[in-house]
């Protein structure tokens, strides 16, 4: 399972509603998240609309693909565009991900400490 | 366990040497880390210098004031001040700590998906 980091810009004034909408996200989403291979996967928010997610998975480009491929996905992707910075593309695409650069269990397990 | 999202922000100029620095943290920070409490922790880092970390813990601020009390840290932030953007604090204290709006097992589980 590798880790993964994403960021996003969502609009500090729509953050309570975004807020709200994701503490009761649809059952049938969570089922496609879980059935593409996220797992681990959780949101933060920053007040200036800094939107931080980390999941792990065996592969989060495949991850990806299988949920795009989802109608509920294209579904949630279209209420959810009003809150992101950006118009121009979904926003499950406009999500960047970050590179890992420090691990505490890799590094202990390669400096040999259990 | 809890987990956590912090974020800061390092000079982007030396971000090679900051990642650098960090694929081979010393083996008595790891297991300083470790003993503090400090689980599951990555680090990612973003070429404009945002630096998230993720963490799970059962109680960070005892975890971060546990880890503050060890020498070795003190003697690790001294070397990490000079890659992040402010000088006014040590690195460990720049962090920010963001809210979690969203977990997919914790919903799945309230959900009663399996």
């Amino acid at each position: 399972m590798r880790r993964y980091c994403l960021v996003a810009r969502i609009r500090p004034d729509r953050a309570e509603e975004y807020r709200a909408r994701h503490a009761a996200v649809w059952p049938e989403m969570l089922q496609a998240l879980h059935e593409s291979g996220w797992r681990r996967y959780s949101l933060f928010l920053a007040p200036d609309g800094l939107l931080v997610g980390y999941v792990e998975s065996e592969d989060l480009d495949a991850a990806q693909r299988a949920m795009a491929a989802t109608a509920v996905n294209a579904r949630w992707q279209a209420q959810m565009a009003e809150f992101f910075v950006s118009d121009d593309a979904r926003p499950d695409e406009q999500f960047v991900r970050l590179d890992e650069v420090f691990d505490l269990a890799d590094q202990r397990e390669k400096a040999g400490l259990t």
